[in-house]
């Protein structure tokens, strides 16, 4: 078998850098296969924070399978092909490791898939370590711990699922860190947007769903203090209109989460704001509303959005 | 957590019976649901060997979720839709169990989906009990041995995976049954084509595929004489074209597969002739071509066509 590629989503977050570079090893360790972990972005400054403590190079950054020389790959955290590497239609998928919902993925063979619904892959990836009876090093360990804090907001997300802190609690001692002291530093070290310019913040952890034909852009940014995100609203404003414009996406919806007291803010422009106030049941007030207890993108936004749009 | 349905694709096949079967079993045992295993349609003949044999009642056969008072639903042996339950886009589907290409799937919510590229979904199902260690009583084990035996023709078809003849002795030893006496049995047991009318031969193992907007529809039946069912070319002609008119088929390709030499006639009718005489690299002469050593619709047959018709 040729060189694989193992990489998440574009816009990666920590799991998805987490959970390729998991996977890879277990390809090479467990498999006996040539993985490469790759990425396709740069990673964003909570899972920056995350390689530097456990001393991860990050992944090599790829636009193409092709360019490469590669023929087959490996999805995870992720397997909607607009998520994914720009050529992904001409390789052949000969695996994916996921949790999200499934759409627009279709494959000509037979494949390995494993989706679970649970909190993050990295938590797929770590039982599949076991399963294979091995025990991932620490660096693997403490990246796999940081892919399921990020993903589940410190196990706080609906999205958390019953065999998720149990797993926390075996990566963390495998990884010799206390779980809510690092949690905390990994997740308070995304939430640095006063860095960013506007086109920088609503593209940290962006992702584009087809639902009914529109293109519907949900983007998502963690803070300690939504207020001081709304006071740059113009710009963000100004940074949506010019990526929607450019991209062709028809609504744009930024989650401002606050990731101490678990809620959001929702800014939201485009063609359907009818459907996205019935989405939640909320009136947009200067483009805004708040939804209280909403954290998770995945089992908060999108499946209301996908319902209201009409699948 | 209400009821489960839990069942295989349309004109059920024995792996889509066994699988499911199984499934339920375990769902019941290990998860403790309310799982019940249903079909969407009669067993084959083939199929009624193996249930008679180990004693196991055919599954009540049901046409809609809804009409069921169901929610949730689990497939088993197949993922695309128009091959399963008729209201499928109308209820939820939380678990899948497979081992095929995945296409014209999808979900608004997480699931659980384990695919795995092995000879027969009866396969995976003997592998999840194991890793949840149960032991399937002899009458399972005997229907996820037929599955198994069905499917990859006695562990013949190129689709047998290097891990399937180990789970194949596993099987038969909790069977009590020898694997090539049982196995030729059953398989001899769905050749009695004579019985068949030309209508109910076309449908006896038939799936519609949607290959660049054109809807396909493979069908398989299995000999020990092929020159015998090519005697009654004309009626099966004659059904083919009924079928596809009623049904909107852009093509009907019928598999005419020699269980005890591995290969296959195929008869061929439709729009695209020339997409699929390209696709076998064959000419077609009086609508039918000889396949040397093919005996898989999905990986001789189904990957060519999905290559030809250009995805």
């Amino acid at each position: 078998m040729s060189k694989l590629l193992v990489f998440g989503h574009q816009n990666p977050d920590t799991d998805a850098i987490a959970s390729s570079y998991g996977w890879a090893y277990l390809e090479r360790e467990a498999f006996g296969r040539d993985a490469e972990n790759v990425a396709l972005g740069t990673p964003n400054e909570e899972t920056a924070f995350a390689l530097d403590y456990f001393g991860v190079v990050a992944p090599r950054v790829v636009e193409s399978a092709k360019a490469e020389d590669v023929r087959q790959v490996i999805l995870t955290d992720h397997n909607e092909f607009q998520q994914s590497i720009s050529d992904i239609k001409e390789v052949e998928v000969v695996a994916v490791i996921d949790h999200h919902r499934v759409a627009n993925f279709e494959t000509a063979n037979p494949l390995y898939m494993r989706l679970e619904p649970v909190g993050s892959a990295s938590s797929i990836v770590y039982r599949a370590f076991k399963e294979n009876g091995l025990t991932p090093p620490k660096e693997v360990a403490g990246m796999l711990l940081s892919g399921l804090i990020s993903d589940t907001l410190l196990l706080k997300s609906p999205t958390t699922h019953a065999s998720d802190p149990h797993v926390a609690v075996e990566l963390a001692e495998l990884a010799g860190v206390n779980i809510e002291e690092y949690g905390l530093a990994l997740l308070k070290a995304g939430t640095n947007l006063a860095s960013k310019t506007a086109d920088e913040l609503i593209d940290i952890d962006a992702k584009t769903f087809e639902l009914n034909g529109q293109a519907v852009r949900v983007a998502q940014v963690n803070t300690v203090d939504i207020a001081e995100v709304l006071e740059r609203q113009a710009e963000i404003e100004a940074a949506i209109k010019q990526a929607s414009a450019a991209n062709g996406y028809s609504d744009f919806v930024l989650m401002i989460t606050d990731i101490v007291n678990s809620n959001s803010e929702i800014l939201a422009l485009g063609q359907n704001m009818d459907k996205v106030e019935a989405a939640f049941n909320f009136t947009l007030e200067n483009n805004h509303a708040f939804l209280a207890g909403a954290v998770s993108r995945k089992k908060q936004v999108v499946p209301p959005l996908t319902e209201s749009f009409g699948g």
